[in-house]
């Protein structure tokens, strides 16, 4: 069985993480996996939405400690191998921002550690209602520093002390509250609401879609100068993509866009 | 008819977008107007507070797309017709911040698009509680790239991603609570509420004020340590001024300021 | 009576500012003894957390007035007294954020000016429900552009806006709300409440700690890709500390982790 089942449904591709015996830790398997997979979906224009999730009782519990143990035996205590996991983990967390779909976290029972990380990371979050949120590798003396990063980059500074210093998990309408994910739905319409939410973005203009994507994240890290003077030229090679003149002379006859060609 | 009503009650100034047919778009005129008053108020002094609104159904609906349609007849296509738009709407937004006086939105109807921007841009925005606020430029193919230079300014990621990816619109209740705006009022009560908020502002110290304003937007883009540098020497200069002297003498006495002279 | 009094509680230490007749101003002498305890408690690994509190009516109230107003007797009329005043503030609230250990707020009464800073810089922040918060310089002619630095870093832009230029009041719940503070209250739990997280923290291993919040203010004014290799290199360091093996050890064993050595 493969460690990540997917599932293209029309324009929505369906990746799940398929280590449930392990809470689909992002070992170095898992990490490969994700890696391969996005490398090979960016290019595919017929994939407008991607939605990752996790099989079995839980979204995701983070780094495999199995495997980084495993690592203390070379020379160096492990230096070098944890460097390159969490080099690895980054550009993952990297790859995911730099795909041209917009990539949907569907999150049920836990997401910990790196696996909150990846929720933080995703474009976009669903969470089933009773599931729960921590960074709680302090609670076993290893700080969720690099969780640290995408976390601090969704909510509040505070609130984000709070949870990787306490090692306290939070429930998902309080993560919806704080800006961690969009929205908590009843567990037995996660699948369904997730599925409504890559559908309506899916039916818009992939090409539109990308030109955003693209530049959401690099515009935040810009002073506003500089981030108007980059959007702006995104905006006009947006302009001069014929879908768009398409869909803008239809917005203006008053008829449905025919973005067919 | 002009394109920009202009009204001043004492120290507040009130601008009215005024093309109530096109639910005030940002057309060329639109722009050229706000501009050009804003040169003209910035350096008043007897002008303290600005508050913008919109004439008709609603405040704003962002570019105007048949201007930019006839664009499209340039022998580039549009391109630099285009690019030079984008900067002029860059640029009254960057002119609204620069401004010494706080400048309000008062917002009713619909703000959507680059409408929905200056929202998010005015330092300021209160809003009738059956209002609506959406970047919605996804639906025509058309992602409002710029617009959410100034979104994500103003509220957490997930959110604005969902807003520009979407199109959906949001409550003027939901985008207080997401930091879009001050606060949502009954329709009713969305004159009085702002120029309520307006005068109390409008009495304080406007050498004060400016010098914070002033400082406001670039301090947020610094690193900790050079803003407080750089804010540390406005505090200088506040101090020394002799409005302020008397400020915090009169409070030192227990008597109300003179600042009358 | 010292200005600063201290109580050590186990890996707990309380320093409650103590002068309450000026509401626990920044006074020239209140800074220093802040700043000389803080020097003295960075080093010292039995001390986990740091709890500050103020005695009397409420936490603080910013600067000294009248020490400020007797600066401007010197020749230059207080400009480089004030700078130099504006600097040492800045400079303690940067070493609130390079302590090793997590600083909680005990917030009750009022917190204003630079006292509202203050809470705004703490890691943390406990309030009583019935306390007040406000950056209301304006009121008196100096707005409060440096108490604005940390106050922008932890709540949105248009709430920062109106609160510095109205010089209105937050409550607790709000400030809660808005990330100000972590949770507010009631007034006669504030004090258990804050040792419980006090508490909770220091049993945490404290070099895990340590290399977390070393990292947490740093990476957030990096660009996401730089934050990911610095705080990778955070993660390492901390893998590498005997205790955290120590800890994964347990972890992966079902045991409790051995940190007494």
């Amino acid at each position: 069985m493969a460690i990540l089942d997917v599932t293209a449904r029309g324009p929505v591709t369906h990746l799940r993480m398929n280590a449930p015996e392990r809470l689909n830790a992002l070992s170095d398997e898992m990490l490969a996996a994700l890696h391969a997979r996005f490398d090979q979906l960016a290019p595919d224009r017929a994939t407008r939405v991607i939605v990752l999730s996790g099989a079995g009782k839980g979204f995701c519990a983070g780094h495999d400690l199995r495997q980084m143990t495993a690592m203390r035996q070379a020379e160096d205590g492990g230096a070098a191998g944890f460097k390159e996991l969490f080099d690895r983990c980054a550009a993952l967390m990297a790859r995911i921002q730099s795909l041209p779909q917009p990539v949907i976290a569907q999150v049920h029972g836990i997401a910990t550690a790196a696996g909150c990380q990846l929720v933080a990371t995703c474009d976009l979050a669903i969470a089933a209602d009773d599931c729960r949120f921590g960074v709680n590798g302090v609670n076993i003396g290893l700080f969720c520093s690099t969780p640290m990063v995408a976390l601090t980059r969704n909510i509040p500074r505070k609130q984000a002390f709070e949870m990787l210093t306490t090692g306290d998990f939070i429930s998902a309408p309080r993560a919806a509250e704080l800006g961690l994910i969009n929205r908590a739905v009843p567990g037995d319409q996660l699948a369904q609401e997730t599925e409504a939410l890559a559908e309506k973005i899916a039916a818009k203009l992939g090409t539109a879609v990308a030109h955003g994507k693209g530049a959401f994240y690099q515009q935040m890290q810009m002073p506003s100068e500089q981030a108007y003077a980059f959007t702006g030229e995104v905006m006009v090679r947006n302009m001069l993509e014929a879908e768009t003149r398409e869909g803008i002379d239809a917005f203006l006859e008053k008829r449905r866009p025919d973005w067919s060609q």
